[in-house]
């Protein structure tokens, strides 16, 4: 169960204080320019340690090809990526070793498995993200082939929100902020939480442009479904949205349909999907991210044998999730994407027939 | 891609105007009591035409088990479930033949298949629900084995929301209302839309009672994600959030964090999943519909061959889909839980032991 | 787990003596004719009781398209197909409530599921092999668009083997006998086994024109691995053989390599499939059915408690089920090649390009 | 493509000359006693280089364990092996740079991918088998659990075949040779061949031991087909036998059926498996192996630009690929029955009531 997508899929692997994390993708069609650095610069994004607003905690994330790809280009074998694993201080977690964290999976990874891989969350750790940004640098690359582009960022940081976005801003921004009128405001609330020892939630935004019509398979790996799937299963994630989203349930018919004429369609209140299915206008998305688990107050909890314990957190970790988990939604989103392409071309009779012509 | 679930899995067939709708469900263990009046029981909760809130189309939705099932038990074999479809008038669909919808599948489906299956959505129908509904059925029962209670009902219709939930009052409402101080302004506002030739939207909770520890599996069945495919692909859904939600993105850690003591999570932000495996506490859904967009009132399309039309629609439909929308949602949850009991049966050597021992 | 296929997909439910057989055929692209006659005509092929050399049960198989088919051409919605069951005389299953007959599936199925479905092998009757036949008709239409032709025939009956193999003969013949010259003898062989109250085994070759280069997916989804397992799947087959077959292993490597000109290949060792991938030579199949384990004779058996009992058969039965067979094993590769074809789209970026432009 | 098995699945990459080969393997259980040594003894079986009868070319072949294993207990997580690629010759390669190897799979991967790896092989090498027989050995671990036990061995090299099989004698076998009294002649017959600058075909039994009743899941992922699935999936086998095999196309009914009493079945004609469900008596398989295609004789062949040429092949090859075959046949069986063994615990909802009280 540690694969996603169907067709253009990858299985992952690794702990975040194993020997290595790492991916194979499967899928990939021959022919696609591939190689270390282009997928270095889509990890960099992620990368903590660069700036105050994430955790100091430095990871090198180092990338290697290890299959799949001959004199630059994909082979139509499977891509294998691996990144070492360094700077875990393991001491960080040996007072937690038989402590269940509150907001984190300790407590159900052990009810679930029996075993303590109190190692930093081990399997159910952040640091796995790494690899699904780098796979989704692959699946951007393939994208590109069709003008597909996925973009995102930071909307709002606890409710400080924001209204004007521009996601070329979001790129350059140290915590991927929409709107530059309020980047500082957010900036400010995240360096007061750390002087709280506490931490934040936060809101992103997703949206892809040129995307064709037809992505989607109806009835059970429709395009929303599968894009739901991918963004609610980022750590931390707890809701997700398309197009209208919550504020759908609050309209009326006649303010939420999209109408048509000649030019296409006159509102994009669907985000791009209608029946599963891409209609061609933009996706929109958004993306909630809980406040991280990981903060320095005391907490209440308890030991595996069941005993009450006062919790003190050591170590070092973002205070907004949020701001890379943007990059990793936007990964996801890539990887749904070039499954979907793949996916649609069997739609018609007549596709098959111009492939084989 | 018309199969849902890994292990519990099903299989649906259908148009709304065609022959007939039904599935095939893989995965029921043998020794399972099935039988038809159980399942019809289930449909005839999400039956339209049975009271003023509702499309006045009368659908019969009589199911037939075919196959799995041998003198009231599951036998191990695949359960093939078929209901005939009556009482469709395609001729209210003569006067759409060429005409898009707004706000409905139509558009997609004709560029994604180049065929316009015009007869009330085809199999982009929200009649196929019935059949998720009848599926469900079998899914409850068999989550009746571990004691495992899935309800749902309308927290809100348009802006008016409840506060006070019910389930047990949810079940005997006509629309569903969680609310009983509610439900009256609720209906009202329901007729009201509906002489106003216009629709509304509407959220639904789903809750779950007795979950197991240990359900969902990481990284790419988490219980979370899956939930999330589920809900999002019911027709007209929107938005999905698991616990706190979006207001998880408002919170701080010290907020939204479930502290743990000697009795257990002393709160439940987390609507029940920790690193998407289910920590024992309820599971806390909501799921946002868009109005419906079958509406009375004059709206802009196109034909197929890309020429204007203003558009009047026929026929008779629901002033809100989140009513009918709560039973299917609840089925759909059923369906994800089934699959997950069963996913994770394998998660401990210790647990194959005991069956084969 | 009653799925086969990855994209071109079958799911199908239906015991011998339930109320109907059938499947869901998931992956049909749009724009493909299918009409019940058509698929009629295949059935007829496998149906018994039409001459002395197969069972006398007779059984109408009528086939109907409860969906994914409007107008005469597949919409791209999932297709399923039913057939009602007629002539089941359960009776003649009374004597064999409690016995294990031998040979047959009813120790194992009760052994695994803890029920005894009676009624002729219940699941594992071959009588559902009449849906792998409608499907793989519906396949082989598909084939059609690319000039693939799947073609099949009787080779051996016990030790009487043929050798000049004529597909367009074994058509005709009511033994679907390949070589003219030894279908008599086949023939009176069938009828002596039949006189004698046994059985008798027997193999069927299936081959495979215009076949394009480059069917098959490596590593684990290789065009010689899934017919292997689509073959050997069919009720009663106990060896399958590609090219050269048995024999490879007696060769030597100078005997056994298809050396290359200009022309192409200069001989077809392989059977037309190289590192698990169709080279564009004709796929050359041999597939081994045992005797049909419905025998006539006093055999010893035991009860379902374990008493010791003397059995004899009642019922009417194929005195060698390869000649059917024949049938069933040409619409399983059908179906094999038709999700090859598929998955074969996105091998190259280039094929995707050619789709999307 | 590149992943086999449901449960316990494995997805594998790399390429004879590439960095490395791996897998992940999906779905072992928690609690199971993993470490490098053990899963390196089954690999050194099938390292080459170790006497005359494989190939001079040595690899060395370490397996390292990347993640899952946590205290030398796997914890649930997916498991991921690497073997890093040594000694790999290139330069063997450089004059077949351009040319189509016969009986090798150049062609068929240059035709589908549009691509010529020309190193070894590249994907189609039979090197990534090594993986599979990591992957096996940890398989083969978890089936231990059960007792079961899957032993494996060359019965015949040509036309030398044994007849009196002794698996713990083909265990010390260097030609892992079945019959003590013929391993002297095979082992000639290879030395021959070797000097005749030809190869050798073989064929390979497996055997299983304590096999539980009820493995295996009708329809379409019975036992007898998923072994086929896996064992023709390996390099060079083209013909796959259960049981009686090909000799139960020559039997009468009465010859063929396992008659049962008290004791149990009084034959073994099935090899095991009845109706795709294991029947609790051994695992009867053999596998046939074509000669490698490497040979040092002249051949004909062409160029990826279609010009002819005469053929001389260099480097280091096995004369008899059957003989390496026999271990990873037993890895692929291993593979299959560990996927089976998980499979069959949700048959019953009796196994899900012992796991969940």
């Amino acid at each position: 169960m540690n694969s996603f997508g169907n067709h253009f899929r990858i299985t992952t692997f690794g702990e975040s204080h194993g020997v290595a994390i790492g991916c194979i993708i499967d899928g990939v069609p021959s022919g696609l320019g591939v190689n270390e650095e282009y997928i270095q610069t889509a990890l960099d994004k992620r990368k903590p340690g660069q700036n105050l607003y994430a955790t100091a905690r430095r990871e090198d994330d180092k990338v290697q090809i290890l299959s799949g790809v001959f004199n630059g280009v994909s082979t139509g074998a499977s891509i294998a990526l691996i990144i070492y694993n360094k700077n875990q201080e393991s001491s960080d977690y040996e007072n937690i070793k038989e402590l269940f964290r509150p907001g984190h999976a300790d407590f159900t990874y052990f009810k679930k498995y029996g075993i303590r891989d109190y190692r930093g969350g081990g399997r159910s750790s952040a640091r796995e993200t790494a690899v699904r940004v780098a796979a989704g640098a692959i699946a951007q690359k393939f994208l590109n082939i069709l003008d597909i582009k996925v973009q995102s960022g930071v909307c709002s940081i606890g409710d400080i929100e924001g209204e004007n976005f521009d996601f070329d801003f979001a790129r350059t921004s140290e915590i991927f902020a929409l709107d530059r009128d309020i980047e500082e405001l957010q900036k400010e609330k995240i360096l007061e939480i750390k002087k709280e020892h506490d931490s934040i939630g936060g809101a992103v935004i997703v949206e892809v442009l040129n995307m064709p019509v037809g992505l989607g398979e109806p009835l059970y790996e429709k395009l929303d479904a599968k894009l739901a799937d991918a963004l609610m299963g980022i750590n931390g994630v707890k809701a997700v949205e398309i197009g209208e989203g919550v504020n759908a349930s609050k309209l009326k018919g006649s303010q939420n349909n999209d109408q048509i004429d000649k030019r296409g369609f006159l509102t994009n209140h669907s985000g791009g999907i209608l029946g599963g299915i891409s209609s061609g206008q933009n996706l929109k998305l958004k993306v909630h991210f809980k406040p991280t688990p990981s903060i320095f107050k005391e907490q209440k909890t308890v030991t595996i044998n069941d005993e009450e314990r006062a919790f003190f957190l050591k170590g070092r970790h973002d205070p907004c999730i949020a701001v890379r988990g943007s990059v990793v939604a936007n990964a996801m989103v890539c990887l749904v994407l070039a499954d979907m392409v793949i996916l649609n071309i069997s739609s018609k009779v007549e596709n098959i027939k111009k492939v084989y012509s």
